[in-house]
């Protein structure tokens, strides 16, 4: 077995799909350089230090210029020799978030496009990416029949040797799981 | 905004919590050198290039010599300057798997003790981490209520421009989201 020291094989993405739910709308971009005419969420990498959650609001707000604050993780996918990624792999996430302003100011460097769309038609749309309309559709499900369905939570605990924190994303249980505690009738 | 190059910033470390649904039983490890007494889940990291789901089964065979499959994603956690990580950052996930053997071979280079536990056993001790314990809960949470609680689904897809395959993964939809294509009834 290998026993060399570790090295970070993985570069993070993380996408904001920023949803009203007073209006089912969600906030949707097209890249200037890359996947034309297809709408999908805006996002970015992570920099170096930077948790999942912080890295969707900040790559919205610098796309689009709405502001909003994280709700729950919806996906992750894996993908290895990544075009851009130089041989490493890459893990994207998709956040769901809360809009907390709904002006548009677009980053032209980035985007050619930005709108609120509405969630059905994104879903149903042949105008964007397999994995953006998956989660449409799932967004869809879950405005439906609630985002218990689709969410999972995130929760801050200590780490057991450094005292730092960590971010724990896992479906949420009924009580937070207390009932499975020891003692708990 | 920064328009240099991206770079790995993550390794990436999965478990496998190896849960035998007939007997309620959960396969766990100590290790020899780090988390003394502590009972967790086998895992290790993953190889460059290496699929999340692989990496929990082939872990599991190496520490334990117990075969097993890969059922689902359980949980995801990001931690930062995590040690052993060289200044980098750490994104553990843990996988519930199905066993398809149940005799252990222990790898004694890194484990000191093996055994299938009680699932209900492993969510009470003390002796364990907080994210075993906390995991321990949701399988049994999962284990009596239904695993469609608790379960992120993986699926393969093929990528837009490089036609290699990405897995994805998150919570199932009923119908796999069809009822919300275009056309759909």
């Amino acid at each position: 077995q290998n026993r060399l020291p570790a090295f970070a094989t993985h570069q993070v993405g993380v996408a904001g799909a920023v949803l009203d739910e007073s209006n089912g709308k969600v906030l949707v971009v097209q890249d200037r350089n890359k996947t034309k005419n297809a709408w999908k969420f805006p996002g970015g990498l992570s920099d170096l230090g930077e948790n999942i959650a912080d890295t969707a609001v900040r790559e919205v707000f610098e796309e689009t210029g709405v502001r909003s604050e994280f709700r729950s993780l919806l996906s992750l996918r894996q993908q290895h020799t990544h075009p851009g990624a130089f041989g490493m792999s890459d893990l994207y996430l998709i956040c769901r978030l809360q809009p907390l302003s709904h002006r548009i100011h677009i980053c032209t460097h980035e985007c050619l496009r930005c709108d609120w769309l509405d969630l059905r038609e994104l879903a149903e749309t042949s105008e964007t990416t397999p994995i953006t309309s998956r989660i449409a559709k799932l967004l869809l499900y879950g405005l439906e029949n609630g985002f218990q369905h689709i969410d999972l939570h995130m929760e801050e605990l200590p780490a057991v040797y450094s005292g730092l924190f960590y971010q724990l994303y896992h479906r949420p249980m009924p009580d937070g799981g207390k009932q499975y505690s020891k003692g708990a009738i």
